[in-house]
């Protein structure tokens, strides 16, 4: 007999707020199940899916266990419920300047990064905006190395840098610093010169719950 | 004499992010002085501020009582720091889902909405997307609208709406989402058909930590 899930996940293959989400449960071993949102067919926009969340974002996190409760949303909040409520492993330190620090590198990737080169921004750009493919890999590759190298030069020489961004611990700036480039692997971006970046990822991509999460590797994900 | 503030505030008048700063010392009733870092004049990216943060981003807040720690930077990371280091009164509330409400409507501000139109934007699609003054209003517009829209059909008609985003208490919610609106002010535009936002920024300018909050009170504005 499996044991029932406590989450069920709305999520699609490549969207980098829902390998968030994802790597968090790993981490934390909480059973979750997936629903597969086809976001390049538009199911997002169905009534059925509205229904759930109104706004048609991803991810959606349904609480099994809490009926009537109302979906979660957004990913960083969907972060916090979780550290909130299964303290350990803890994603987050103990110290109240070294939970700043942790929260202000993932804000880096998740805030000053990630909103900008979402389905929504490119859908304005080529419309409105009138750009064509090679400007909007541009604007792609902007802003993925301006976030990027800002976080590279914050980790690289600070001493409370380790193995992972914060010290020995996988915290959630790892997770949300991974979930920038997993989808930059996605849309085949790459920037040189991150070297304390890439050191890092590559030790979460030792982890099974880093890896587990990888877009190419979820349901609905094309051939490579 | 004056008690010596625990905290330096490096801010500039009209940035959204040090709003949210500014309202949630003033509710827990935190001292601080502040600094003025002229963002127009590039003053982010003098040797002396670089020296600080060398991402060269506002708000910085400095921890006078901590010497030696990292300034404390990335808003949602300072607000949530805040929040741990002085509990009451409380920003966010008692309940785990309820909390992830809070920060889940934060989290639609400050990172579905503010991100976009901030001022390295601005430049880069004044100078690749060669937008002209039209096309960057209308991208304002459109943002400003679709994220602030959003809250509205969240906000109306869910009964954990209260005069404030959650219940009767003040919340980081309405911090992040009076911050959209406070610059929207200051670019003049009007985002129509969103009475529950409109009734909830009511209550909040009520409160004096939100109205000595107000861009146009800070040093450093222009005259009206």
């Amino acid at each position: 007999m499996t044991e029932q899930p406590r989450f069920e996940l709305y999520s699609y293959w490549r969207t980098s707020a829902t390998y968030r989400v994802r790597v968090a449960l790993a981490l934390k071993g909480v059973a979750r199940r997936e629903r597969n949102v086809d976001v390049d067919a538009g199911e997002q926009r169905s009534e059925a899916f509205l229904k759930l969340n109104p706004l048609g974002g991803l991810p959606v996190l349904v609480d099994l266990q809490a009926p009537g409760a109302a979906p979660l949303t957004q990913s960083l909040a969907i972060l916090e419920f979780l550290e909130e409520s299964y303290p350990t492993p803890a994603l987050l330190p103990a110290g109240l300047h070294a939970r700043a620090r942790v929260r202000s590198i993932a804000g880096m990737c998740t805030v000053d990064t990630h909103p900008l080169i979402t389905p929504r921004v490119r859908k304005y750009l080529a419309g409105e905006g009138r750009f064509d493919d090679a400007a909007w890999r541009a604007w792609q590759t902007h802003w993925f190395g301006t976030g990027l190298r800002a976080v590279e030069q914050r980790l690289a020489g600070d001493a409370a840098t380790g193995t992972y961004c914060h010290g020995e611990t996988v915290s959630l700036a790892d997770i949300c610093l991974a979930s920038i480039i997993a989808v930059m692997r996605v849309f085949k971006i790459e920037v040189a010169g991150i070297p304390t970046v890439d050191r890092i990822m590559a030790a979460c991509e030792q982890l099974e719950a880093f890896r587990q999460a990888e877009p190419r590797r979820q349901a609905g994900a094309p051939p490579a």
